[in-house]
């Protein structure tokens, strides 16, 4: 069993957002909200997937996060409502953005207990996609900071970042472990270059990070909670130890 | 002189924003076409003071960037007409901060000259506080990323900021110059630690970023151009090699 085992890890990273902590139901509350500010002006259906098509439109030029949301909720009024919805309205929608940035960090399940046992014998290292500022706020808010080495923030996580922090970080990629709930951002790009990657699904997932399951070539991990990741690093790695 | 001269710079890093390329133009324009949309419910004096106001109050929930700005736009446009502003309006105000966004990276005199002179004999690095995906975008757009060996964008520029940088880096402060257009945010945190910094003002100063020169105990220098940073270097430390 001993030399079929994979070398341990010389750093494993955490996705945050919906890995550590809740995030996609604030987006999807949030929404809920919205709805009820257009309703009003809505002729027919739902508006979610002209918010979406909003937001996607608008990726480019705003990138990840909750500003970017406000602004497209904003113009997704505007076009619903053929321009007439007060500008009161989309004040109360710039306010349900600002409640989004103040939520408290909600701490997942077996996150911090999984986190103080890792840290103790790994190198661990939140990288997360979105805003920096925002990013940065929850992260100081979490009182997890003293678990993790390293903390980076990007603007998207492909095959050619995860590249990029291997490299910055000295690490090889099949001694690199990536924990996360996207298929699209934390599993199928490290995979991509021969790291390892454990997905650890929650309930909900934003629908422009679903992906085929086909397209990712290499296994991966699929853990129902991120408490069992001790017992799969002891089951399948070396110790980190000697 | 040889004697007297100080040790050459481990590590020479430069402000981006209206330091190696324009940007303060860019808001002062579209605050004047922003002025432009509200005028009609401006029953005295200028919008200017209310918009710096509503920035000040929004800073410590959007953080620096454009998106924030966007925002805080919209809220002083709604604040202004109390209310009567259209929606139509909102989303023009929208599309002058897409404006902003796309607008062409347009790098000052001298900067490609003295970037490409310096980057053969020491390590450059970039430090600007804002937007990661804007500043990210702007420098990709720059043509500037090759002279640069590290790139760190902040939400602020303190000195625990620029205290933890040096720490990454591994570079002590006496032997740390950092250059830009900002007192606030270049110079004074920088000599606060005991590092060299080099101050080149721009045309204008964003109100936030001004600061009582009074405030700042270590000396500075002043250069009028980027392009006079080689013989500053070569006056007042000891060459890079040897």
């Amino acid at each position: 069993m001993e030399g079929s085992r994979l070398k341990a890890p010389q750093l494993i990273a955490f996705d945050a957002d919906d890995t550590l902590w809740l995030n996609e139901p604030i987006y999807t509350d949030t929404q809920n909200k919205f709805n009820t500010i257009i309703r009003p002006f809505l002729t027919s259906g739902s508006p979610d997937e002209i918010l979406y098509q909003t937001e996607m439109k608008n990726l480019k030029i705003f990138g990840y996060g909750i500003k970017g949301f406000i602004l497209s909720m904003i113009e997704t009024a505007i076009e619903i409502s053929d321009g007439k919805i007060s500008s009161r309205d989309i004040g109360s929608i710039i306010n349900l953005g600002k409640e989004m940035i103040n939520h408290p960090v909600l701490i997942l399940d077996g996150v911090r207990e999984t986190l103080t046992d890792l840290s103790q014998r790994y190198k661990l290292m939140i990288i997360t996609k979105g805003d920096l500022f925002d990013q940065e706020s929850k992260i100081a808010r979490s009182g997890l900071v003293d678990k993790f080495s390293y903390i980076e923030i990007v603007t998207r996580k492909d095959s050619d970042i995860y590249s990029a922090i291997l490299k910055k970080y000295k690490v090889i990629a099949n001694q690199f472990l990536m924990i996360g709930n996207s298929l699209k951002s934390d599993i199928l790009p490290v995979c991509d270059l021969g790291g390892h990657a454990v997905h650890i699904p929650y309930d909900t997932t934003w629908q422009h990070e679903e992906v085929d399951v086909q397209a990712i070539k290499q296994p991966y991990h699929v853990l129902e909670n991120i408490s069992h990741l001790p017992e799969y690093l002891e089951n399948y790695f070396d110790s980190p130890i000697g």
